[in-house]
């Protein structure tokens, strides 16, 4: 079976941030084949908060794997985003249909779209203009349950594949770590203002040398705001944010043209 | 003399991606002290291509060092972003005043600004409502010459301590390489549409396996467009993109309402 064989069934791409062997990206290969052809790169270990990292100092390996029965399938040495750029140029015969990334083992809403491997993914599948979409679960567990999340995920795939996503726009999926039956359905939000209270934990080595692991709270700036990514998900709907690459703040052009001289 | 002592003097934080012993932040530094007093914190090895990158797997390390005769300076294990977490939650005693990032040796005008660990650093410095500046010269080479950039990154800089940013936003300098007299003016400029050309070049290792470097030509899609950070800087024009970090799609939120069920 080639990837030009099978023309008539979608071709869809799937990678995550979590590696080729997390249950969530499982999941999404399960999910996928039932909707296409299925290639799937993923790295070779977990690779969260890796942003839109690339690996451009050091080499990049591929492995032929097999662990979810797809049309082809690779583990990568880099991040999320060099194995969609792998994919692309190396891997794929002809552009996918579909890019999917995760699911994602614990929530990427809000300014974590900036930190997240899985969702840096989508936003380098959109600008190679294939219509991408990363899917993440409430639920940092490695034994969470993504069953809740099957049949939402399958619609929105089966949604995107038939219309397509708008050119620069990728999706940002949260679902909340809830029984199937407590899902209150899917919103289109925006993503909520908000920061990390950032803690580095101070320990020190058998050498008494100090190092630090960063950790910290998720602060809501915007609580109760009900067109945002947090204020859904708390109340138990899928969110989903429109995600664009374009970062320049349009706004405040005029403000700031005093900055010309 | 202490951070506090010195409460008259702006507060200026300083990191890039280069690595804290690369000649575009000593520039930077040299710069800045001529403003304020400086606190530099910045990877101790070249962190290029690490966009948003953040250190959660492992652990990190800061050394002090005095490479820039800054008030306080140390070299960190981390990512641009990492040190930025670093400054505001356990060496800076207060907020500062200012947040500068580079001079990055290489360009990151465009789609640039979402791998550029150099622009992810001001991105989270504006998370963290510090007014925060990247600053990029158009020219790879380690031994490039910052010297024509000099006084108009402090002027930028002196406007920004002045009058602020609005919040949310941060700004993307990218200089021209050329001689001083050559260079036209400061534009302000929306991120021109393009993507990379991406080729991955193969190769053998001694035992026969395969590896790959990542590398690519920049296509940029809005040739002649004025608008754009590309054409300002093929213009000689130094090209200031203002940057927010809120990714939300909002143009295309009514079009996607039939994902909402």
């Amino acid at each position: 079976m080639s990837q030009t064989s099978s023309h008539k069934r979608p071709l869809i791409l799937i990678t995550n941030d979590d590696g080729i062997t997390a249950p969530g990206i499982t999941m999404l290969a399960t999910i996928m084949k039932e909707l296409g052809d299925v290639v799937v790169i993923a790295p070779d270990k977990p690779q969260s908060g890796m942003g839109h990292a690339i690996t451009i100092n050091s080499t990049l390996r591929i492995q032929k794997t097999n662990f979810h029965n797809a049309l082809e399938e690779y583990s990568c040495s880099g991040t999320p985003v060099d194995c969609v750029k792998m994919a692309v140029n190396k891997i794929l015969k002809r552009k996918p249909d579909l890019c999917v990334s995760g699911i994602n083992h614990g929530s990427n809403y809000s300014i974590n779209v900036l930190y997240s491997g899985t969702m840096s993914a989508a936003v380098e599948g959109a600008l190679e203009s294939i219509p991408s979409i990363g899917f993440s679960l409430c639920n940092h567990d490695l034994n969470a349950n993504f069953e809740p999340a099957r049949e939402y995920i399958k619609n929105i795939a089966q949604k995107i594949l038939k219309e397509g996503l708008p050119e620069g726009v990728c999706l940002n999926v949260n679902i909340p770590d809830v029984p199937r039956e407590e899902i209150k359905g899917v919103k289109l939000c925006r993503q909520a203002k908000a920061n990390w209270i950032e803690e580095l934990d101070e320990r020190t080595d058998p050498s008494g040398k100090p190092y630090y692991w960063l950790t910290g709270k998720f602060d809501n700036f915007e609580k109760g705001e009900p067109d945002t990514d947090v204020w859904a998900l708390e109340s138990n709907f899928i969110s989903i944010v429109p995600v664009q690459f374009d970062m320049t703040a349009y706004k405040v052009m005029k403000q700031l043209k005093m900055l010309e001289v």
